[in-house]
């Protein structure tokens, strides 16, 4: 993966794409236009990367997602939702945008990254950073640091932010006041990360908010998923539906040139690139990841054909009155109705009274497709007059 | 899983929520409001149903979504795109929204539907709307007729869409006349389906286009990704972003009182029921499908845990010097991945020099899985010294 | 006059102003961009000119004005202020701005003129056209022709003007079918004027809508006063407020290059020079009315001193126990009470009851005015126990 | 006068209107809703008043158009509309407006009056508020004082606008810290005053700047004529130009309940009721100013007539070979006309080669009329061999 992820860097830097490093405060103009990287941690724990993965950033607007993850997880999802909506706004990224009931219209503008920070549980914006960078660590595995002299420079400079903040907190809306909450948010904007980190944030939460590197459960796999669904919606700013219909996968982007993409239940992927589109994106960034889509069947809506049956074989076994489907890889509903189906001919062909499910070689079931299950065993009881036996020696039906 | 449906139906009528059946036009006005009915059609082109499953009813902004595929079949996505945009607007259904090309933001809002539907190459308004008609059956897997007296209603009260029409056109978006934009998309409106039909349509694109029933391949597999992406990010006008989060399926909502939902490669899901709430979403089609989604795991992100093994046995062959996987099930990234570590350490504990992937039981396999294991083969030969076969007799690897 | 406007001419010419003739059709750009046109009429009559005054140019937006003041003779205020506002938009001319009430914010945008010119009561757009010209041909005091090449060539691309009608009509605004509306709204806007025409055209507000050459009475005197307003608060689309601010007159300008201001009780003003500033506004007219102003102290409130009293003279008439005051000039407010003042003062000192005001000499008297010395009358009679008898050769107090 | 004011209070009782008392902070929610009065003050200096005229309320929004005269005193035109514009927003008072140049639309609007507000020199906020009151203490011709309870209340809940200020700031518009510039407006706006304060404070910008009452010149001739204009274009914020095209005057509303409106050159009027409309006006406030308009003819568009000529007499003497012309009254544009066009008839008929003006009895002369008699005078003398001599003892062409 490693090979590929170089030969897309290769093939990107080739394109010749230009771009502007931020400038809008001395200390992200610094960063080297040329550095690029590509990393990917799978749920597996296994992380693959190419390019200059050692350079660190400043995770900027990317720790939106993720302390919105720590608010939903400290303050419960109705108390998040009614102090910032998530609907995608059509906007820039630091419009002033609120809804109707006086909420920042996502918690990835601006205005609603401010308050979501503001609803982290603290006593003093220092506590609250503090709360939040350690768990954006927990997120990445490792303890990530503020970029002290960045976030001095941001707050130098922050007034629009501020403004947004007051003007939440005239509606309401924010948890705290207006410093308590963007002091701490210039911070966590200011943590420092590496391709790698980004990866692995990702992989966290395609891992139902697992870290799959430390094991931990960072966030609940609710909690995730609600994240997921933000970042599909949300996660490009006024180029997200654009990002869903192109690429394909949740996202989130910052201005210090780094994307954190996700597969759910696969992996994260981290890229990094100063250089920006006019969107704010890294330009390299963005056309990496849609090259990688595109090449590896990424988009959420990329499903592979289904060649060949779940059912691997089946025996009718005239002593016991008995068919047995042998069944094999992922039972989604699909692959269940194929059971259901084949099934109730075999009975009927073979005039059987007993059905075997042996699900040994199955290696997932889906919740619907479970049910699919469950219901045919009822219904063979009740209807058809046949029973129906299911052996599940990995217990796969109650996981 | 007519038996769920049922239940899911029954439930939803005890909770008595509130709605207004659509009375902008005295047609729509005479809807009953007490109908109720959902339907699922699976890719294999099983249908379930429970209630009042036979009822028709005007598909509406549904045909939004389809039309789209067709236009996108039609004229591909290069002229499609510019004419009109795939982003959420955050603005309602009727909006005067259009972006800084001049193109209406999506294909979803009124401005954007109306736009797409001129897109339909056709010399006279009637002749669009035939090939529209012809299209929309092709998705239902039957002959749809209008409702020519909701069609006719709608056009007496229609100025608005007829102003929209006129922008479109006055920024160089309109693809014909406002009349031949305007009558036909009336007409596309009033189309009458009942439950079934939209389940098939959702199938469809849950199908990778290609209709499950009938077997013809409606529309190319990347289309129905587009449109599935385009629904997931617009699809609910309004609260598409909110949609996105709680139920996590790409749908799209009509004035009649149904809804099409898609869980992609596996099914589509039409509602219907009349009373509206105060976004213009059918009230109980909404809670029924958040229900269906909580309680069966449809939520996109919602992914199964992977309780077993894609390795299905290992058999070491002192003979042959080989070690030989037996693998099963789906092949994502992730089991690759575990098949890859695994077969590095076997060979090497074992000494062997030679891996055989059989993948009989292999039910599929994605795209970036395919790759890794491609990889696999490679890097053996070069970077390691061992040889790697595949036994694909399913041909699943080129599929 | 005229020398005083040839040397404005001059000096403006000397500034050499950047702008761009109208372009947006062919017919337009055909305007040599050196011509330049200043012309005075005043409420007696008399006509003041120089520079090109003789080239026609087509009247564009400066018509709103005129058919407003058509609108609202022929409907009345209430029926016209149901369908347009009054109110300054703060937006471009050819915005879609509507307000609560679904009114276009004021007759002076496209929107507004639109409606407007459907309110003109007429079977056919011909009919509609027709009456227009003939009322804006009374304003101006000859038969206006309109140039049908150009109004052909602002119907050929006029789809923005169809869908402002359109939205209009969807909201129930418009007096017309869209066709009968923007066609006679593209001719009345191609019909020809020059440079002495707006001046007549605007003397006739300034003279309360009694055409100063004519002598014909073509509005009520409270349509001049409303038209004149709507002029001052809305007339130089999204600069009004500057243009009210630095210029200080009601004034309308379109782009075909003129300009007409008023001042009001005095004069119409016209200028033409077709190269236009970013506003939409003639570059030169723009300073050559600002100059003007400045020199002649033309804004609105620019108030003379008051170096002399009202009361021309005192006569103490022993005989009839009679205090005479002779007044002279221009009664208003502060006169008037400078007036009552001086009496009781003279009546006190004099030992008299009874006082003579004379108005023989009075040029005009306000309404306020003839409020306080009627009060002044009653209070004699009842409060004071003196008498006052006015003497009133010319009937000036009931005029 | 007194006498009429307390009529129409009577008539406004009686008609019953409804509105409410500002009630976002308590300290507004304890006005009397039943006291109601009107005053006026001439520029002569004489007031008039009726009603509950002695009650005191704060100033609020009414403060922000007097301050706007003290920061073009303290910081010239140029500076001034860098930082604000002067343009009507078509907006709510409290709208979060800024133009294209990041100023914020006008300053009577909180935006606007913040920015405006913080302009004003100071080394901090308290000095700031003290050259305020000292400020409009000298329009007002006393020393006004601060409801600290009420200043206090506002900055409680005064994020909204701390949000605004923060804003501007963050466009580098503002002129201060947040705090500099908000503690000092609340405090400006909590000045205490009564409705003959607002008349005085009317009259000085009526009376070219100078306070009629003390005599001092607060701020210049031109400054008074741009506040006058910016309260005819933006004074009473969304309803602007429904206010100029029905009553007429410039005015600026608070929502203490105070109204205050200006006959330019004449007087200046204040009104009080506290229970305002729904754009937040004093409802009876309102009805009063449009009576009053209507009854005395105060709209500023509503001009008298000219029953009689400004040519008093005309003496022809052979002896001198001159010609005479008595003028009298006001020499307005149309008066010097007339004179001019008399006095040629005249010399042409006598056959005489001198003019002799006589301004004895004139009352006061225009810019315009000046010059124009000033070219008459320089044309007799080139042109048409004549000479004119003007006799003006009180030395009115010169003031």
């Amino acid at each position: 993966m490693s090979r590929a992820f170089a030969t897309v860097i290769n093939q990107v830097r080739a394109q010749g794409l230009h771009g502007r490093v931020a400038d809008y405060i001395p200390e992200l103009a610094k960063a080297d236009p040329d550095e690029f990287a590509i990393a990917a941690t799978s749920v597996s724990g296994h992380t693959y990367q190419a390019g200059d993965s050692a350079s660190r950033f400043t995770i900027q607007s990317i720790s939106k997602a993720f302390t919105y993850a720590l608010a939903l997880q400290a303050c419960g999802i109705d108390t998040v939702l009614r102090h910032v909506g998530v609907e995608p706004s059509g906007e820039a990224f630091n419009a002033i945008s609120f809804d109707d009931r006086h909420r920042p219209a996502n918690p990835l503008i601006n205005a609603g990254a401010v308050v979501t920070t503001s609803l982290i549980p603290a006593a003093t914006g220092d506590e609250r950073f503090e709360r939040i960078r350690a768990g954006l660590s927990e997120f990445a595995g490792r303890q990530l640091e503020a970029d002290e002299t960045v976030a001095a420079s941001e707050s130098a400079t922050g007034d629009r932010n501020r403004a947004l903040a007051m003007l939440a907190r005239s509606h309401g809306m924010l948890g705290s006041t207006v410093d308590d909450a963007v002091e701490p948010y210039f911070r966590q904007c200011a943590l420092l990360v590496d391709c790698s980190d980004l990866a692995v944030m990702g992989a966290t939460l395609a891992n139902h908010g697992e870290n799959p590197i430390t094991g931990q459960q960072v966030v609940s796999p609710t909690i995730a998923q609600q994240v997921l669904s933000l970042m599909s919606s949300c996660g490009m700013y006024d180029r997200s539906g654009q990002w869903l219909f192109e690429v394909g996968m949740p996202a989130k982007s910052g201005v210090g040139g780094g994307i954190v993409a996700v597969a759910p239940g696969e992996y994260g992927i981290g890229v990094y690139s100063p250089p920006l589109d006019e969107a704010g994106n890294s330009s390299r960034g963005v056309v990496a990841l849609r090259t990688l889509a595109q090449e590896f069947g990424l988009h959420l809506f990329n499903h592979p054909d289904r060649p060949t049956s779940p059912i691997a074989g089946m025996v009718n076994d005239h002593s016991a009155d008995t068919i047995t489907l042998h069944l094999r890889g992922t039972i989604d509903f699909i692959a269940a109705e194929q059971v259901a189906y084949a099934a109730a001919e075999a009975l009927h062909e073979a005039g059987r009274s007993m059905l075997l499910l042996d699900l040994a070689d199955v290696t997932a079931i889906t919740t619907v497709a479970g049910r699919l299950i469950s219901d045919l065993c009822e219904d063979a009881g009740t209807a058809r007059a046949w029973r129906v036996i299911v052996r599940d020696p990995a217990r796969i039906m109650t996981s």
